[in-house]
């Protein structure tokens, strides 16, 4: 039996430039801009909604508030009744929610859901907040008592290659670089007005900092508060809403394929399992090959451009070979050759990634699969990438733990 | 197009009288016992469990760990790689992922899934546990500062039904008393072995004091451990699975009927929404008239029991009237005729419920469809309803803002 396909129908993104602590906003807040701007940006009528789920990773700790999902009812009037849910995979979360909200049309449970990714993060001082992230780390035996367990457990990824292949710091340099760069063209990006050129993420000191191990203050994603929306849809609520805009259900971008794959929680046990095979973490591989798969893909080759999990510059270098870039070990490659830059043969993170747009944890997956869905609309403005047809999204929860990656297309 | 069936094949339980913080062990022991508990009731190998899926209401803040799906990659070395997620709505946390789980299979994305939920709450001494589910309703508004909220939110559903159609507190202790008396017959219940009579439950004084409002010790459910799993399967593997028991296939309980609704989260807006409305808690009471409609039943007596969320005796005595046991408001009928006792017309809670077996916050749903399993599998044992063919369960999160039910049945 053929499943229902899947439609997105777009959604928006608040600006990952704001802080709402600061601004005195409650997450629900983030919440009701992320889906009320979606239902502005779509031209859907509340009424229309027949699900609402949300990604978030640890409102719990952040705002002290559990329970995201009946949120989205406070949205709209129309909203009363809604079903809805919370979904969490760490980092991953945004992506687990797309995968909950996409069964259940794939499914005929319902004709149109909204998904809301959602993470304010700035309520707590950074080293709190690093000690809150340790939370999608086997917290006891791998973040307890340890001072931004992430940076290091990422940094370790970067070792790794080392020992396995060779790595030098200047590839890690460049991945830095170029999110940077594109997000001076995404006007929602955290960092669209910050100052980082290549020379100065090579540079080690007092303006670029060691966070642990090989990881510098430019090799890190952004602590960001922010929410984006995607609204997803079966064929016969794609069907009409084509007709009432005047498009070509064609037109319509769909989810085209996806991979979801767990790897033990630990990173030392991730390294151990995959010691002597061709792919540092082959879950995280397996995901991105699951996602051709079910698109019906040969290979990386047939999508234009990819926004990938850059929770780290050791995660991007990993993306590079994991997606087939360049052979296992061979990241370095793909950098030098101008391959990931915006025109080179295959764009990683128009949109700036966690390194240059920001990375509100909960979010970042529904982030991504919006500007996956806008780049293949033809509505990426400045960061739009020349006749995208297709692009691929991964999303990593944990140290590799989670991994989620979506073929969003016509 | 139809959907595909989904099969329930069974769980386990843990025994919901242990302390796993006294045992001192961590979150992840509970999902271990629960998850290998399950296949080895089952018979299903771990090889066979195609995505793995955890309930949980708030381990960021009873255990400081997030990214629980994770964990059930560390069961069993067959699940490396294993696709898993959490999903959270408050006390319906355990429903929202069996929703989640039964969505996959019914799109066809898996023939196999593992359900676990699970809560582990004796971390905190039970100030902190109660603020911490204050996180279940609007934080800010409703419970920050407030000493144990949720007694105090479901009083006032107490107050309300007192306010449009009388409620005296004798029935609330027969509630109470019927929870207790049914729960040792529950050899996994928490209270089996308690000390509590109907004439304790309708006093007040230094054996029963007032946890706020009209509600009383005897009135609440349980500050409980523990951890609960089913297992869902296609029509293919339930076939495959009958096979090889020697079963038919038509003796495989499925799950026949679903409901989900979301309510305004604040309690004080729903009851200004519910007034001059038949019902006290409309979306409630629709998340039920779904399910029957789902399941294609006429109406609550084609099921022969209910499984219901009795975080407090007035959650019970909503239940009754809403499932149509009695006309609204009417709900002290029915506890009067001895409807709801073992033996009676409609058993409530032969497990002995949220009061008797015990609240695990994240585990209440998947263990009420674990028992509604058992019910119609003739394998409840002591507490088995006589001849009972379909049963029905009822989770609530927040104080009446996310409901599932489901009808269990062949």
């Amino acid at each position: 039996m053929a499943n229902q396909r899947v439609y997105v129908l777009g959604g928006a993104q608040t600006d990952f430039a704001r802080n709402w602590s600061k601004e005195g906003k409650h997450i629900s807040a983030m919440i009701r801009e992320a889906a009320a701007g979606g239902l502005e940006a779509t031209g859907i009528e509340a009424k229309e909604v027949q699900v609402g789920h949300v990604g978030n990773f640890a409102a719990e700790l952040y705002s002290m508030q559990g329970h995201l999902g009946a949120f989205l009812v406070e949205v709209d009037p129309a909203f009363s009744g809604l079903p809805t849910a919370r979904h969490e995979a760490a980092c991953a979360s945004g992506s687990i929610a797309l995968l909950a909200a996409s069964a259940e049309i794939e499914a005929g449970r319902y004709e149109l859901a909204m998904v809301v990714g959602v993470e304010q993060m700035k309520t707590v001082d950074p080293k709190t907040g690093g000690d809150y992230l340790g939370t999608a780390a086997w917290y006891e035996n791998e973040a307890k008592g340890i001072e931004f367990p992430f940076p290091k457990l990422f940094g370790k990824l970067g070792d790794e290659y080392d020992k396995r292949f060779g790595l030098k710091d200047e590839h890690l340099a460049r991945i830095s670089a170029i999110n940077y760069g594109n997000a001076k063209r995404n006007p929602l990006a955290q960092t669209r007005n910050w100052y980082m050129t290549e020379d100065h993420a090579k540079a080690t000191g007092k303006f670029n900092t060691v966070i642990g191990g090989r990881i510098k203050v430019s090799d890190c994603s952004q602590v960001t508060d922010g929410a984006a929306s995607a609204f997803l849809a079966s064929e016969r609520f794609a069907a009409q809403y084509a007709e009432r805009r005047g498009m070509k259900l064609e037109r319509i971008p769909r989810i085209l394929g996806w991979g979801h794959r767990t790897a033990p929680l630990e990173f030392a046990a991730k390294i151990q399992a995959s010691e002597g095979q061709p792919y540092v973490l082959p879950h995280t591989r397996q995901a991105i090959v699951d996602a051709f798969r079910r698109a019906g893909l040969k290979d990386v080759w047939d999508v234009a451009g990819i926004e990938t999990h850059d929770c780290f510059t050791t995660s991007e270098y990993m993306a590079i070979d994991h997606f087939g870039l360049t052979r296992p070990g061979e990241s370095w490659k793909a950098i030098e050759e101008g391959v990931i830059d915006m025109g080179g043969k295959m764009p990683i993170n128009p949109s700036g990634g966690l390194i240059g747009a920001g990375h509100p944890v909960g979010a970042t997956g529904v982030r991504q699969v919006l500007d996956a869905w806008k780049q293949v609309s033809g509505r990426a403005g400045d960061f739009q990438v020349e006749n995208a047809r297709r692009f691929a999204t991964l999303n990593i929860g944990g140290s590799g733990t989670t991994s989620c990656a979506f073929i969003v297309g016509c």
